[in-house]
């Protein structure tokens, strides 16, 4: 018997923007929280670049529910400006903040929000970039990251023991990553694609590149598995991740 | 119409032990893979500390069929033994050459085991000395590991753009967690329990200390978000995490 509500959407509850990692790829690796919220969402977000599928909304493909509206979030084109032009972070920043405007107008009006996460999304991920900016209510599911799919997919344990393992990404510069490969016992290098001669070469450099094993697409169908000294030269390896082993104690 | 089966067991296809991570300990942050395994498994076998339930088996609870046996495998008392005596390495040794032959001989008979993994099995897990030593046919399933349920606690992504992650044990050396500590951008450090006072004098030596955050059981019922500083003396955290997060690239 209330009468009508006032000021439309200011009256109603707040959303929650639900920022869910997808783990590495495989449907059967998602948490079932994740599981749950991707089949019941109303609204399905994901990052993805301009005239692709996207890799987050590939890995959910047959979960969404029928009805259920998506929001492509669809990167600018920033390959032509250096990472270190700040014209590069004035880009992504805007399109960031564009985004967050869309997830929080329908959080407004009382919608929940999925957002599709590769991996973990506090863990290198670009949910965070909207995470930061969000005002509206935000849950973050954490999950399997790509490099624990990666080193099962080696069929021999990362870490043993005490060993201490550093994670590395391929984008840093040559002498940097000898350095951090030199201090760790077992080493995990990501974002290889274009990086990956001067990542083989820092691990040549730092006497790791016999030990060295290169997981492709790891979890996905593609899935490929090898040590590094069998890839040879002019290959750009996709979605790939370096492993290299710690050698901890092991009773 | 073919006749009986000759030689019993031998004939009968080999079962399969599979790993399977757990997670942090929610069992909804448990792989939609994981939840099957466990809720269909005829045996379930997992690590625990004599007279205590297991921590592994905790997070299961309710979630294995009736009628379903149970395997525990309890770890011999080594707490009067230092970690660098050789006996505690043969004393562990000798337990996992026994577990694995209580697992080898279900497989044998073609029954599939579930081994209760908590985290990651292949991240600093037990898990490993038995897949090191089985001989039948084994899978492991990854997982979300401990560690992201603890920044994801945090509230704030462990790293951004190209940070230098290092996960490190309590366990080890004062000075060489400085050193790492230093060198990195962003810290793990598991292992807390009785290696606290020495990690935090370690974080307050390479200028981390103001910086991190303790996370005592990550995903569970129980936890705890402080920053480190906020931490008294003489308390010793149990199931935590220390956290510092990165600093990196954020447009």
């Amino acid at each position: 018997m209330s009468g009508p509500v006032k000021g439309g959407a200011q009256n109603v509850a707040q959303g929650v923007v639900h920022g869910v990692g997808l783990g590495p790829g495989d449907q059967e690796l998602m948490s079932v929280r994740a599981d749950r919220l991707i089949r019941n969402a109303r609204h399905v977000a994901f990052f993805r670049k301009k005239g692709r599928a996207g890799q987050a909304r590939r890995i959910v493909e047959g979960m969404i529910a029928e009805g259920a509206t998506e929001h492509p979030m669809e990167y600018p084109v920033t390959t032509e400006i250096p990472v270190s032009d700040p014209r590069y972070n004035q880009i992504l920043s805007a399109f960031y903040a564009e985004c967050t405007e869309r997830l929080t107008k329908l959080a407004e009006v009382g919608e929940d929000v999925v957002v599709l996460c590769e991996g973990d999304p506090f863990f290198y991920g670009s949910f965070m970039h909207l995470h930061s900016r969000l005002q509206v209510p935000v849950e973050v599911i954490p999950a399997t990251t790509g490099m624990s799919a990666a080193w099962t997919a080696t069929g021999m344990p990362v870490t043993w023991g005490d060993d201490v393992l550093t994670v590395l990404m391929g984008t840093l510069g040559e002498d940097d990553l000898v350095r951090h490969m030199e201090a760790a016992d077992a080493v995990v290098v990501m974002k290889i694609g274009r990086n990956f001669e001067k990542v083989r070469r820092a691990l040549t450099r730092a006497g790791r590149a016999e030990a060295a094993w290169i997981v492709e697409f790891a979890a996905m169908p593609q899935q490929t598995v090898r040590k590094l000294a069998e890839v040879g030269d002019g290959v750009t390896p996709y979605f790939s991740i370096v492993i290299v082993h710690g050698q901890g104690r092991r009773p």
